[in-house]
């Protein structure tokens, strides 16, 4: 077994060069000074070159094939030499230069994009766009597929992702999802949140609030951090030092609370990881669709549910005495559940969410498929959010141009959030079954066997498993949008009365 | 010129390991969460490793000589290869096996310091501390020298400093300075500084205060941070990103004032440095010696001076308004030079300050000359400071064993605190010759002048010059302490009313 170590040696090192990438990068997004970007961005590409290089190195290509003949190797080695194979092939068939043109294009393409947005003319970006496509469809040539080229760019976020295995989740969400916002819409009761519009929310409250919600759930803040920054994220280099961010807003305290619920998922996840497993790939997290999964379940599964609301009130009432007077779990359960379909995924509730992704979801099999021309898009984004939500931007700003991802070439990576929403309600689901006091539990702020739960069944095994196979092991299922659906139908039906 | 090239080239990448090293370091002291310590420690060491492989790689060797037989270069590529020489040299004549030795003697030495001096006790650190003598030897029979073992050590901070060029500088410090000390003694005025003792500084104030002088100094902030640390430092990657730190004491409202102007002065040099030279070494900042000469003419020359406290006192007025009523300019700068001996260095006065430095030289001397054994170190010191400031340690915790540096095998770094004293005296004689109306200008709080002076005696010069010919081609002089005696002398006169 020289070879293994030898290969475990050599991503160790790969790894420690991807810690300190992640220290760096989040400190250029929190807390930077504003003259230090160009040199950071010199430090970010040594690391990623050097990074590549060590990657790369034609050893290690020799040192997987051999292992891959290999046998008696146990779950954990051969996944070590199966992920290994992923990052070597993903990092050695692209050639350097259109690795290079890439990124250059990416850097243009995000240019023009905020200035489209800004100046809300699809014009200004509809070249980069064309090529970002072409560049798409050139990077899944490279990658290879077996059915069609957007399952190579499916794969690159949640391994073994196919159209094949997403249609199905998004038909089950469109048939059963699509007609209970409508039913919420037709019966037009909206509950009364002027107590949160009237008021304004002091940014310090909001802190405590959050912070104290993180800490109860078990985010430890000894082996991470909060704090502040413009667009909330993960990060951090390792299970010791993780760390979240938020943002506030003092007119709505939703954003803050939820936000850090979402991130805490995230932290908790990195944090619960198999420390026997460091600086191997397959003790990492699982890919893009398992890690939503843990920041959607305290979030909303969790987060939004009664038993939460019931358990956190007193502690709004702390945080904001005069503004929460008068106010009861019902009201504030009621005004964190508000069903409205609106324009912007990253404003979208619950219910709606799923639905935009849907819709970038079909509009990517189109665009990469050969399906839809470019020129094209702006009207049909447009007509699919009149169909699917029955609502339409007045602009592009707010329509096509919202999102951030086709400017960056990340095609294939909105799935991801679909997946970790449905993955949440079966976890959850599942959960329940060995926890029957789960409710209980909750509302008095018990976090500890959930937590626990998610720790033994997904935290701790890593990247051992392949997605798919992760949640059928935890939950006896494969992905599916039923579990989806029953939670949100019988919310729904608590919150607005109706049913599909 | 392709081997200078490459040379840079490789410079170039070896410092960028060093800029990602000095930011990580500075997450470190500042920021981190305590259970990552362990792994942010191989994270450190892989950038060592990484560093040091890519600067003994023997490449780098055959281009310097190369280009050391090369006519035709300038003042800076001439810099560039001396430099490269030097950190080349300093870096392959020590075995790998013996600076892993160091390495691993200073991680253990450390603890037994800070056992040792925790209760108060010598023997703990005792064999510790003899060991690290032993290896200091060792190291300077590694590095080689012409007259003396100790000087190899004392060129690692400064390079080109000796025991015969420090000699005179502590001989003309101990026949001035500590006459005019015992003066002050004898004297026996204190000056009333109750008002300050009998406050307290609220930590936001003290916050209010720093920043504002570091900014009128002529710190960018857009370019840097201000944080606080248990340990002061000035840190970061690169002049577009320099770091700051200060400590807070809401019972003395000085240390976090003058430790900013100190850190300050640090800054404004990293800043100040030459951009087409980013990544070379010549456009580094010189040795430890003239870095500290800008942090202590900023903390000490202008700081303490009563030109700044007339401009300082609205602000201080400002931030305290309750605590400094009825406060003139003639109580502040009395208060804020305060000369009486002690026997803790970090707390000493700007007159006392030396003499502490000059009895650690005295005794690294012996110690790595073999004249003194490491038993009788305790009690020499001690004799010592009762011989030059009349004082004598109760314990060995406020003894002997009050400093970090002997533990982490730093003999020979000691002695640039003082010359950075030395240098600034004479810095700022010499730029009171090109501006004589240096002292109006620091009354109206316009410090552009003297920083601008700075900037182009100092600060731009990187280290194209070998530090003491910096210091000549600055003022005129070599290095000498009559400058500072003369500062010292007319100072303490006018403050307590005595002379030497």
């Amino acid at each position: 077994m020289e070879a293994y170590e030898e290969l475990l040696a050599r991503l160790k090192d790969i790894d420690l060069i991807s810690q300190i990438g992640g220290l760096i990068s989040w400190d250029q997004e929190v807390l930077m000074p504003p003259k230090a970007a160009v040199l950071r961005a010199e430090q970010l590409a040594w690391i990623s070159k050097t990074g590549h290089e060590k990657l790369t190195d034609q050893r290690i290509g020799v040192l997987i094939s051999q292992l891959e003949s290999e046998n008696g190797l146990d779950d954990v080695e051969m996944a070590n030499v199966r992920l290994a194979r992923e990052s070597y092939d993903r990092a050695t068939k692209l050639p350097t230069e259109f690795v290079e043109e890439m990124a250059k294009h990416r850097s243009r393409a995000q240019i023009s994009w905020t200035e489209a947005r800004a100046s809300d003319d699809f014009s200004i970006f509809r070249d980069d766009l064309a090529k970002a496509v072409e560049l798409a469809r050139a990077k899944a040539d490279y990658l290879g597929y077996d059915a069609l080229r957007y399952d190579a760019l499916l794969d690159l976020y949640e391994t073994g992702l196919t159209v094949e295995r997403v249609d199905p989740l998004f038909a089950g969400l469109r048939e059963n999802v699509a007609p209970l916002i409508r039913a919420v819409m037709d019966r037009g009761r909206r509950p009364d949140i002027s107590w949160i519009e009237n008021n304004s929310w002091p940014q310090e409250a909001q802190e405590k609030l959050s912070h104290s919600v993180a800490e109860a759930i078990g985010f430890d803040f000894g082996a991470g951090r909060r704090d502040a920054s413009t667009h909330p994220f993960c990060g951090g280099p390792n299970p010791d030092d993780v760390r979240w961010t938020t943002r506030y807003n003092e007119s709505d305290p939703f954003g803050s609370l939820y936000g850090s619920m979402h991130e805490t998922g995230h932290g908790t996840y990195e944090q619960g990881r198999r420390r026997d497993l460091d600086f191997q790939p397959a003790g990492q997290a699982n890919g893009l669709g398992v890690h939503e999964s843990q920041s959607r379940l305290w979030e909303n599964q969790v987060g939004r549910s009664r038993e939460f609301c019931e358990w956190a009130l007193p502690l709004w009432k702390e945080c904001f005495p005069e503004n929460m007077e008068g106010v009861g779990v019902e009201e504030l359960w009621q005004a964190v559940n508000l069903v409205e379909p609106s324009l912007i995924r990253v404003e979208a509730d619950e219910a709606t969410y799923n639905l935009h992704i849907m819709i970038r979801y079909e509009i990517e099999k189109m665009l990469i498929g050969g399906d839809i021309e470019v020129d094209d898009l702006p009207d049909a984004w447009d007509e699919m959010y009149e169909e699917f939500l029955g609502i339409r931007a007045p602009n592009r700003a707010l329509g096509v141009l919202q999102d951030i991802h086709w400017s960056m070439g990340a095609f294939g990576y909105f799935p991801t959030y679909t997946l970790g929403n449905l993955y949440a309600a079966q976890l959850l689901e599942a959960a329940r079954d060995d926890l029957p006091d789960h409710d209980s539990q909750i509302k008095r702020g018990d976090f500890q066997p959930l937590l626990d739960w998610m720790r033994s069944k997904v935290h701790n095994r890593g990247s051992i498993l392949m997605p798919a196979e992760l949640i059928e092991e935890a939950t006896g299922d494969s992905p599916s949008p039923d579990a989806f659906v029953r939670y949100l139908g019988s919310k729904i039906e608590r919150l607005y009365g109706v049913k599909a």
